[in-house]
């Protein structure tokens, strides 16, 4: 992409309504237009790095078996009445309207009570289970504040995966696969070493539900954390937490840390209130066992953003970053050519590059491919013409070095 | 996939609660799934469809230089109130809702108003014009009634793209170019024979906007067209374009259509209203030309299933189709050696196929694979155990051949 084509500008002026440094650096750098607070539209930057996110989570779901689908925004008040969660006082932030016959109507704000309200056309038997499904959905939640930029939006991408079980046992084991595929997204999106399977508060059906928790300085939560990290507990169960491990809460160490994943077993609880049973292999009617798996996939985006961003800008992680390549084109016809070439070059070989082709000054090149936060930049300059070689910097170190362009494309192409 | 791993289920029950054949068929053959009256959620086979929809359309707004975004649902009322378009008197599909705080807010129906407000943060300049930005977004409309299956719903997918210019000129020249391509858009997604620019009612700026028309018993306009079918106009307009274009009306013949599409040349009239404007090269302030172009995503999806299904269910064009290939099993252990091996060699080759591997009659498995409308299907049976052929018929026509393992291949992977 040539930047020139590019409708979003950056910004060198922090924007005034946001405290949260993520949505500051992404309004500054284009990835996102602040509709009203905790709304966001995605620029082509944006949903760029929000399909990245969505790619890897998928594989990870679809390596499980998950199947992936797409449930509505407008809810049934019947749907969720059976669990008593239509109620404003049970759940707080629903958005609700009306048809023109004066039906009330929700806005998805979570699926659980409609996945199962489905899932029941289709699950008959023991035979048809067990069975996952999952979304990539914008989820609308009436939150009373809305200061985290996209970690905490009143309109959100949240993946749901929900899977349904004819035994507990066999929950179990789904549910530990889930586990070691969650981790295995994190690391791919860059917060592998930072994000621990965190014991968090259950409900009726278990002690403890599972939460993803990365440590992170803009994160709302406390973990709690042991010396060589295999163990991380939630301060809202941290006396229940380490009774059950059998640890003395006092060896543990409180860190600030953001949710970006939760997992929770209902066990039978919400079929039995919505009535959701299968034939099992004698005859008789049994409820079916749910679990619920969710990634907030814009908040991820955000947490990316708050724990790698440095005193210049963002720092992508090369997995979710819009482009791989940050070109930069200084000085006359010749530096022109040049660049031009390498973008055809490393296009035919199927690298994203952002293309800086604008009349501008190096510094306020340099200084924007630094903000956007893209792994690798190179410079053409007129300064390298005769050596016919190319300034090489990567984004997080701020590493320079000058290249052929060999060198250049086996670094950018096969590493 | 193995139909075995499938959630969904086919039924022979036509739902009573639906009058439309594509909502009728795409719920019998597990598709969709009615969450109420115009809103569907869309399983693992609806969503393959609907993602090689939007696959088609993306390719052919990137080929004219459009960039993908996504917008919010949730809408200021502020946004609309420049036009006139908040107040429920002139449009009156509005869901509406309110923050915590009283604040009213609204979601998105369309997002005209929505999208010129945020170009205007990054539009300032006439070197900034032209550009184009389109999204694929979930539309939420207050429809007083929702009969026609996912036609017309009350959730739905809609592209909508809206290009910005300095020029009537300018605006003139890509609004021909994306009559273009919506005509390449519909050709690859199998309705170019059937599918009309059409003159339509225009507004403050042009006496005329254009709708694409299908030629569809299920829809819900008329059309006028010539013999030779090279001019079509909107039941709405005909003596206004018959006198435009200097024709009988009498010599037009009516015809049942749906739209799938519709273009619109706003001019500056949005832009005075919102008061959005560009600084020319000469420094004075004018007003941003401003055109918008939506096709209905899902609409199109159901317009498909309308005009091409039979008597034994939908016919999906290849181009859309959730699977290439659906392969039967009939047999005992050497039939379902075969079929497990063809189903390995026909995914190593990149072929999308649906293995009904299920213990279900051949009767009920061949009627299935009609109703979801597969375009090949390949039986692989003891029959045919000894010449080691398959059974290769084609959805659309029936017409049913034995083929080696070589001529299926060659049909299969290369046609």
């Amino acid at each position: 992409m040539r930047i020139t084509q590019l409708f979003t500008k950056t910004s060198k002026t922090v924007p005034a309504d946001e405290a949260a440094k993520n949505a500051q650096l992404l309004i500054q750098a284009g990835y996102v237009y602040k509709v009203m607070a905790g709304v966001y539209a995605y620029t082509p930057l944006g949903l760029r790095v929000l399909e990245n996110i969505k790619s890897i989570v998928r594989e990870e779901m679809n390596a499980v078996n998950g199947q992936e689908i797409i449930m509505s925004s407008l809810q049934r008040k019947e749907t969720w009445e059976g669990t008593g969660r239509w109620d404003d006082e049970v759940v707080d932030v629903w958005f609700k309207s009306k048809l023109k016959d004066d039906t009330e109507v929700g806005f998805g704000w979570s699926h659980e009570e409609a996945i199962l309200e489905m899932m029941q056309q289709f699950i008959k038997s023991y035979k048809d289970l067990p069975t996952s499904v999952y979304q990539f959905q914008t989820k609308l939640r009436n939150e009373l504040r809305a200061k985290s930029g996209i970690m905490r939006g009143r309109e959100f991408v949240m993946k749901d995966m929900y899977s349904l079980h004819a035994t507990q046992e066999d929950m179990d084991q789904y549910y530990d696969k889930v586990i070691e595929a969650y981790k295995r997204a994190y690391e791919r999106l860059g917060l592998g070493d930072s994000t621990f399977v965190t014991f968090a508060s259950g409900g009726a059906f278990t002690k403890f539900s599972h939460e993803f928790q990365t440590i992170c300085d803009a994160g709302e939560d406390i973990l709690y954390v042991n010396d060589d990290r295999t163990v991380a507990v939630n301060e809202e169960v941290l006396d229940d937490a380490a009774n059950e491990l059998g640890i003395d809460k006092n060896d543990l160490q409180a860190v600030k840390s953001a949710e970006v994943g939760n997992i929770f077993k209902f066990g039978t609880e919400k079929a039995e209130k919505m009535g959701v049973y299968y034939t099992d292999s004698d005859g008789t009617q049994k409820p079916i066992y749910l679990a619920s798996y969710g990634i907030g996939i814009t908040r991820v985006m955000g947490v990316i953003v708050e724990k790698f961003a440095d005193e210049k800008g963002i720092v992508w992680p090369e997995s979710v970053a819009p482009y791989r390549v940050y070109l930069v084109r200084i000085g006359g016809e010749e530096a022109t050519k040049r660049a031009d070439d390498l973008y055809a070059e490393l296009a035919s070989k199927g690298v994203d590059v952002l293309y800086d082709d604008r009349d501008e000054r190096p510094g306020t090149k340099f200084a924007d491919s630094e903000l956007m936060g893209i792994p690798h930049r190179v410079t053409v300059s007129d300064r390298l013409n005769e050596s016919q070689k190319y300034e090489y910097t990567v984004r997080n170190t701020g590493e320079t070095v000058e290249l052929t362009q060999h060198e250049l494309l086996v670094k950018l192409v096969t590493e």
